[in-house]
């Protein structure tokens, strides 16, 4: 990461430049309503009315983001977590469609722990042409867009360039299949890199915001089994512009409806990492 | 915690005034130094530099801590990281004990992964009398005094009063030593707790800042085998005093010495984690 100062801005412009602008309005406005929820949440004795809670800011943010984009822009095409939580199909067909998670590290939000996320991604052609990324406690607003790079509150984003993971900081998520089959899978997972002697491994409760660590070069790889394409369509366009690799747990093309993931600053360590992994079957998003 | 503005401050004055307020002083301090190295670290290309960067920063800052502190309090008593690394030996004395980590977090340091604090505890007659713990990168300063509360940046800090696990939020730490053996246990203890269904479980990788999590309510239970007397001193005041347990993974009293921990908000609910867990031997600080 250059040192402050000597950052270059994108240029304005380009032909989506009104919607990456509204994606940054909208995040900044989520992360406001979030943190006054947080905040409210304070007075609320049981996690019973914290669990209410969440559902009712999960679709409170859902639907400002939607409705106001759905204002602006008649045309385009939406895939959202609380919708497809409602039945919504999630197809990425050519039209231009926004994804969105109006809050992720829902588990976090509902307990207070302060790393929870706006993630919105948008893709034209069924490529992805930016990611918004909110991370609503810390203030930290990440972006990245097409060919133009990756920022955090302004500055630019690099990952590490590590190929050893010895020397690596992996990021993982539990998943939300908490069966013993697919727990012992995912502790198999933590054991082989940690055998592999990771330099470290970090579960933080929020994959959009781990996977913004790995785009500021803070941690060296990221997998997952069991996230969805609104966890991952931001971040990979902010991953990418950092410079860095977002695959498939097979080692092959990212499949951003595979519900699996393995991010790395090289594709030397993307690779390694792949190879160390089994597969946890968590089914598609556009098959459910 | 009670809302802003509601606070009360602890008051001024007691028998270790001069003594807490050289402590904020110096974690603040500290903590410049800190910030300012991991900013420099961000123009090191290489892990090694790193290392050698961690190592210097590490000593640069507990230095300055027992130095400033030996000139203002020159009968007071040191256990710290570096020194202890170096082998000085750990042992509690009646005398007035300082209990310093410099940087707890030094594999997020080395990785710039922003999660990195200062901690000094202070312990008289093999009380602790007060914990100052400051997260360097988000600059938010946690302090205790035994019988005068906890604040984080002048807020009170209150635990959260959970007692049913599969509402929790449990932090834990993947401890030093990574052989195969300690390896199955560390893992099998996290597969213990979401067998017992914990709402989630978070690795953060600095034991004082999950306990300062812990303290703040943000976080139901912590647990730790393989950490040391300087990584808890000082959150232990913390937790306590907003009104939360710290006890052996036993089920027995705190044995600051014994490099293990349960921590929770409730009785209920430490006492639920410590009997899940099996036992990691990681031999005791005044042994070594």
């Amino acid at each position: 990461m250059k040192p402050n100062g000597e950052d270059e801005e994108a240029p304005a412009g380009g032909p989506w430049e009104e919607c990456f602008e509204a994606a940054v309005q909208l995040a900044l406005r989520a992360g406001q309503i979030i943190r006054k929820a947080l905040s409210e949440e304070k007075r609320v004795s049981t996690k019973t009315s914290a669990a209410d809670l969440v559902t009712e800011t999960d679709h409170l943010v859902e639907g400002l983001i939607i409705s106001e984009l759905q204002k602006r822009f008649p045309s385009h095409r939406f895939i959202a977590e609380e919708a497809a939580a409602a039945g919504a199909k999630c197809v990425l067909t050519p039209s231009p469609t926004w994804i969105v998670d109006p809050i992720d590290g829902t588990c976090n939000f509902v307990h207070r722990f302060p790393t929870v996320a706006v993630s919105i991604g948008f893709a034209v052609n069924q490529e992805l042409e930016f990611g918004v990324i909110y991370h609503c406690t810390e203030e930290r607003l990440y972006t990245g867009r097409r060919g133009r790079g990756a920022f955090c509150n302004g500055q630019r984003l690099r990952v590490s360039g590590e190929t050893d993971i010895s020397k690596a900081l992996v990021l993982t998520e539990i998943g939300p299949k908490r069966d013993p089959a697919t727990l012992k899978l995912f502790l198999s997972n933590m054991e082989r890199l940690l055998h592999a002697k990771a330099h470290g491994v970090r579960v933080i409760g929020s994959s959009t915001l781990a996977l913004c660590h790995l785009a500021s070069g803070a941690a060296d790889a990221y997998y997952q089994f069991g996230l969805h394409c609104w966890d991952l369509a931001a971040a990979t366009v902010i991953i990418r512009e950092a410079g860095g690799i977002v695959m498939d747990t097979s080692g092959g093309p990212l499949d951003l409806m595979s519900c699996r993931v393995v991010a790395a600053g090289t594709r030397e360590m993307a690779t390694l990492i792949a190879q160390a992994l089994q597969t946890i079957n968590y089914g598609r998003d556009d098959e459910k």
